[in-house]
């Protein structure tokens, strides 16, 4: 099944206390196309200026990432600059340029109307819904937002969520929606507003997807090592959007593979910076490291422990 | 096997936002032993004062817990009044009264000191040496500390590790005694001092147990309704310790069984205030929630799932 994801494609200057990137690929579509594109095809929707280079639009190409629906306008590219400090849980965001995402609006080809399965990534809750209007054959909708959208434009946010299928937020973001600090409560208040999931975020303390069928929760998988965090969230939906675009239904069952893979590709990117780990992932990495993730986290049913 | 615990009762009088309770057993070793009596038998040595009721002693000698070295001393019990605020997983101490606890000493009865499996629950490192020091039979020695005892005799602390096999202790604990903030790089660390395993309590975010043969990560089991968190870390390790007791041997999969345990038991703790949950709950409840658990965090190797 292929999947459509529309957000921003932006230039990063990063600084964590264990270095910096500057002028890296960005933008929370770079990250989830590099994930979702390990697992299943993937079709982009997004703004870049002309100073976007070449090699950017290629590496994402050589990924197979369909491309047509990327727009290229007169002006610069979205940059982001941000800081991370020891509790890498959080961004500290310095600067944001919009720059030509300033008045972007995503058009999609006609192509693209009929993918199967959309990823609304975090940007204006407005050009979301944009995408929803277009895209009539979505039989499976994913959103992700942020806090800033959550303060200014709350109703938008509660009108995406009300029309998608699966919502990945992080925990901070599901806490401040809800106004109530436990997760599980918020997300049962999500629910209520339509989506069949909701898939939260906690970083280096893992995720959890709460359905009406049931709840799945998951350490992160234990990294030494954490160069920067920047992605992990992104890169995370994307392989969580990738698996389940690959298996092709949407069950609890499959929700349950997905959100493991989806661990451990975030695992991948936080250990190095921006998207170079990504970059160079493969589908045996993963593999080798959902064993090993398996092995971390599983425990027996007393029954065949006694058996 | 009997497991012998060290460490303080008390009376606490305690404040979250969801309510309060005044004068209510508390202490490390009131969790402890009611948690680990539910899967093997317990020997306690602390101290009281006159004022400790006998019905308190009267619930700790109906779950069987052998109360010999138990100390009752004139003066009053030891205190400890605490508030949370909506953050849980931190405790403010508003109040600590040592009372009959400042001029404590283990003394262990003659029958104690082949207990095989001992846990130094948070007390003072000099106090827990002297456990030491007397339990000449111990197979499986397990402490606690606490900020206090790190900022105050941190080389004392570090004895305490050279000497036991099971450090239990919680995420901030072990940043501040390795001055990392990564909790698995700092693990390694106190492994080089001679523990055969770390096992780091995250609160809401589970635990992760650190051995040189493997690492195992839990999330904490799901809960809607956290009432008060107060003795979730010593009640976890009560029922790891009661785990690892029952199964009478100490490997990465007896570990990995009681850790799954002990994060159970922890989640029953929190659902009311004090020990009301701990001292109601029964073995058929703990198998119960334990297989709700697995089917929370299970997700199946791939080979498996496409056979």
């Amino acid at each position: 099944m292929t999947i459509l994801v529309v957000g921003s494609l932006a230039f990063d200057d990063l600084e964590t206390p264990f270095g910096r990137a500057s002028n890296v690929l960005g933008g929370a579509t770079a990250y989830f196309c590099l994930a979702a594109s390990l697992f299943a095809p993937v079709r982009l929707v997004s703004v870049v200026g002309e100073d976007f280079p070449e090699r950017h639009l290629g590496l994402l190409a050589s990924r197979g990432v369909d491309l047509e629906g990327l727009q290229r306008r007169p002006g610069k590219t979205f940059r982001w600059v941000g800081r991370y400090h020891h509790d890498m849980n959080v961004a500290e965001t310095l600067q944001t340029e919009l720059n030509v995402f300033a008045d972007f609006h995503p058009a999609l080809p006609p192509a693209y109307c009929a993918s199967p399965f959309v990823f609304l990534a975090n940007i204006d809750p407005d050009l979301q819904l944009e995408v929803l209007d277009q895209a009539a054959g979505a039989r499976l909708v994913g959103m992700d937002s942020m806090n800033y959208w959550i303060d200014h434009k709350p109703e938008r946010v509660w009108e995406v969520l009300r029309r998608v299928h699966v919502a990945t937020l992080n925990d901070a973001e599901v806490r401040q929606l809800c106004g109530t600090p436990n997760i599980f409560k918020a997300a049962r208040q999500l629910l209520e507003l339509g989506p069949q999931a909701v898939v939260v975020k906690k970083g280096e303390h893992g995720a959890a997807a709460i359905t009406r069928e049931g709840i799945l929760v998951l350490p992160a998988y234990p990294l030494e090592t954490v160069l920067d965090p920047t992605g992990a969230g992104d890169s995370f939906a994307g392989a969580l959007f990738g698996h389940l675009a690959q298996t092709g239904t949407f069950s609890l069952e499959a929700l349950r593979q997905a959100l493991a893979h989806a661990c451990v590709v975030a695992s991948f990117t936080v250990e190095d910076f921006g998207v170079e780990r990504l970059a160079r992932l493969t589908r045996a990495e993963i593999a080798e490291r959902y064993e090993l993730f398996r092995q971390t986290t599983a425990f027996y049913s007393v029954a065949s422990a006694e058996s």
